[in-house]
Order: C-alpha cells, then structure tokens, then sequence
C-alpha cells in the first residue's frame, strides 16, 4: 500500500524540452487522492522558487515544503538539530545563488576563521581556493566539533570545457584532512532520504520514490528500505536493468504510475 | 640479523638544534661494517642535496642514492614503471623546489589539460586552487589512463596563521572525483617502504626502520615485514608506547642503536 510519493525532477517530471508528458495529470490525482508527494532533487544551483515555478507553469499547486533539495534539507536537519545543540553561527560555503537561501540563519562572517557551529560545504566552484579550503578544514578543528554538512555526494559536473569538480571531492578532502565526516544531504545518502520520510510523515514501507538515476534513486531509495519506480525517460538506459537490485516496478514514464498505482492497491 | 638500515630523519639523526648526539658515529659505524643504510623522509619541501649538505656537516659522506623522499621514491618508481610501460609526459603538481628534482623526464606543459601518460600530485600549496584541481581530474579521467602518483599523504602542516592542507586532502579528492586509488609514496604507503627495500637490496625481515613517529614510522613498517626501533627523541611521546604493537626495541635515541645491534647479532 503506496500513502507517500517521493519524486526525482530531473527527467521524471521535467526535462530539457519541457515538462515530460503526464507529469502534471500525475501529480494532481495524488493530491485529489490525498497521497503525500515531495519532490526530491540534487541540485543546488537552482532555489526551491525555481521549481515552484516550473509547477505553476504545469498548473500543479506545490509549496516550499513539497521541495525538498540538499538546501531545503539542510535547513530542515538543521532546525531539527537546533532543539538538542546550537547549530549558529553557520559557515556557509555555497555559490552565491545558494545563499540567499539561508540568510534567516545566523552567519559567520565571510572571512572568519573561528566560531562556527556548523560548516555547510556545497558547490563554491571557481571559489574554491587554498585559503577557502584552509579555513574550512580550520572551522572543522575547533572545539567544540562543529557540525559537517555537505550538500551533496556528486563528483564532478560537464562543463563546455571539461569536467569540473562539484560538492563530493571537496567533502572528501575536508573529511580525510579533518578526520571527520560529514552528513551528507543529497541523493543517495541515507540521511537525505531520511529526512524526505520525515517531511512525508509516511513510514518508509509504505513510500515510493519514482526516479530515472538507477543508482542514486533507485538503489539508494532501496538500501533505506523505500519501494522503488524507475522510468524509461531521462537518463534510463536499457542497461540499468542488467544487474541487481532490480526496482519493484519499471514504468515508461510518470504517465504511467497512476495506473499502476490504482492496479496495486 | 639486521643486514640494513633505514632512518628517518627529523628528530632522529637531526633536529632543530642540528645533528642529534651520536647519530654521525652511529652512521659512520655501520658503513664501516657493511651494512646499508638509506633515510627515508616523507619531506618534499627539501631538496636530497639539502640532506647531503646536512651529512656532510656532520663529517658523513653520504650520495644522492641514500636519500629517500616521495620526490626520490617517485622517480626511481618511474624508471621502475618504464620498462613496461610508458610514463611521460608528466603532469606535475609540486611546489617549485621540488620541480627541478624533476627536471630530466619529459614534463607536460604547465597548462595543458590532455596527454598526461603519469598525474604525480605533491605540496602545490597557494597553487591548489578549482582550475588546478579541475585539470588534474581531466588528466585523470582520459585514456589510457594514466599513473597517479601522490607525494605522501600528510593531511596538513601548522602554519604560523593556522593549520593547512598537504597534499593528502588534495590526493583524497582526486581519488574520489576519479575513482582512481593514487599510488602513495611517502611513510607509512606500503608501496613507499617496498623502493626502499628494493633500494636497500636487503630483504625485508633483515632490515630495521629506526624512527621517532610511533604511526607513520614504526606501525607503518611494521605492517610491511619490517623490524622496527623507536627512539625516545623528536616526537617520541611517553604515551606512544600505551597501544600495541609495540616496537622491537625502544632506544633513549640513535647513539644506543650500534650496542643495540652488537648485542642482538
């Protein structure tokens, strides 16, 4: 019995060329059936606003609370964690675009090099320098142990130019100089997926996440114990079927789950 | 039987004040019985010529071939690797005192992002910036794969303004952008105290590693076959001795090894 719906963005729902065809008939008869869905994305170029938009262009009614990205994440364990430990000042070290999402938030100053209770890694890019580096690792071996996010696990990115190093190597070189190793929120990390359950209010057996990443949706959703739709669009490739785990269910694509929704129960 | 010796350096034949009671004559003895010895120091910020400089202070004549580093250890794995394989042109990400050591192999442009047969990564310090990392996993990730070397795997040094990163955050990194394993060379790499076995010419049960680092020197080669001798100088710490393994003999420093070593034979 499906009471939750966890949803991948990128090619599930929407893609380059527009929303894939379904997606927002899909979304409305869960709402009109009162079954719960979030949407549970990567990224972190993008503010939650960005989605909502793409929604509202679909005609689907969302709120801020039904995106969940390792920012929106984020902010959440944080809020969580602040009720047993200080979680500010916060040292941020996001691009520019990403920031403004967490201006409620206590901050440490740009350049300080002491004081903070956590340390947020994302994706700072071209910031990404020996001093910004040092400082981190600096913020990291203070007492008391600050708290470690990063905002992601993805390992480099596709520039015009040749790839280019995302949030994932500079976690692990912040983890293998500091000792310590830091929550990681974004798919697949079991935390991240622990909070999207959280923020469903749905126990894990009863949610299905819908995705087209075999290894980040499909076989990270599966090692916390979530069911498991893989679709034929965005990057599916016929080889993702070859070895094991299999998904409880493969569907062309989001047109499809309400059928076999309806079909299960 | 001790058939050969290797030595650290720092804190064992030598400290800040200059050359560490007795360790001239303890050197001077074993050359005159025959028995090989090597140091073998993870330092890349100096030159071996620094080293021979220092020995020859100490009325110790000494040649390039007994001087041990990540620099030395990495040139000699190449010359190594070159028989079966080919390993230039070179990328390299050293500091510039270590770039001369280099300076006889065929070297990839400072700039170019393809070509790269071997990627050794060291100490680039202020160098170490996103461009920098980007082009050394765009190195890293081109076919035929190529060697991946790191310098050691310190994690950082104490600056005078605060701790910073050596070159094991930066390999960690490149490792898990990657998903290549760097071979490292530095104390305690298994792959480092294997040249200098091979350097020595002596097999591994007759050769002794005396050190003053409980870690890196002694439980390092002591995972790699060695016998293994601590000192009570440099680094050496009362507590060091709390946690087995425990080394084969602990001296009040260098000037006891040559009794030591009479009465073991």
């Amino acid at each position: 019995m499906i009471k939750g719906v966890l949803f991948d963005w990128g090619g599930v729902l929407h893609d380059d060329n527009g929303p894939i065809a379904g997606a927002a008939s899909c979304l409305q008869q869960l709402s009109s059936q009162n079954i719960p869905w979030r949407i549970i994305s990567n990224t972190t170029s993008k503010p939650p606003q960005y989605l909502l938009d793409k929604l509202d262009d679909m005609g689907v009614q969302a709120d801020a609370t039904q995106i969940l990205t390792p920012i929106t994440a984020s902010q959440f364990w944080l809020r969580q964690q602040a009720r047993r430990n200080p979680v500010e000042p916060i040292a941020l070290f996001v691009a520019d675009s990403a920031r403004s999402s967490f201006q409620a938030l206590s901050l440490l100053a740009p350049q300080a090099e002491k004081g903070a209770r956590t340390v947020i890694i994302g994706d700072l890019a071209e910031g990404w320098n020996y001093q910004q580096i040092n400082r981190a690792l600096r913020l990291l071996t203070q007492q008391p142990t600050p708290h470690f996010i990063a905002l992601g696990a993805t390992r480099y990115w596709q520039a015009a130019d040749g790839l280019r190093i995302d949030v994932g190597p500079i976690a692990a070189a912040l983890e293998y100089a500091s000792g310590i190793k830091p929550i990681t929120l974004g798919k697949p990390s079991p935390a991240f997926f622990a909070l999207a359950l959280a923020q469903l209010g749905v126990s894990k057996e009863h949610v299905l996440i819908v995705g087209d990443d075999i290894e980040s949706d499909i076989h990270g959703a599966q090692q916390c114990g979530l069911q498991t739709a893989l679709v034929r669009t965005g990057k599916f490739q016929a080889t993702d079927l070859q070895k094991p785990p299999a998904p409880d269910v493969v569907l062309d694509s989001v047109a499809d789950l309400s059928d076999w929704l309806d079909a299960a129960h």
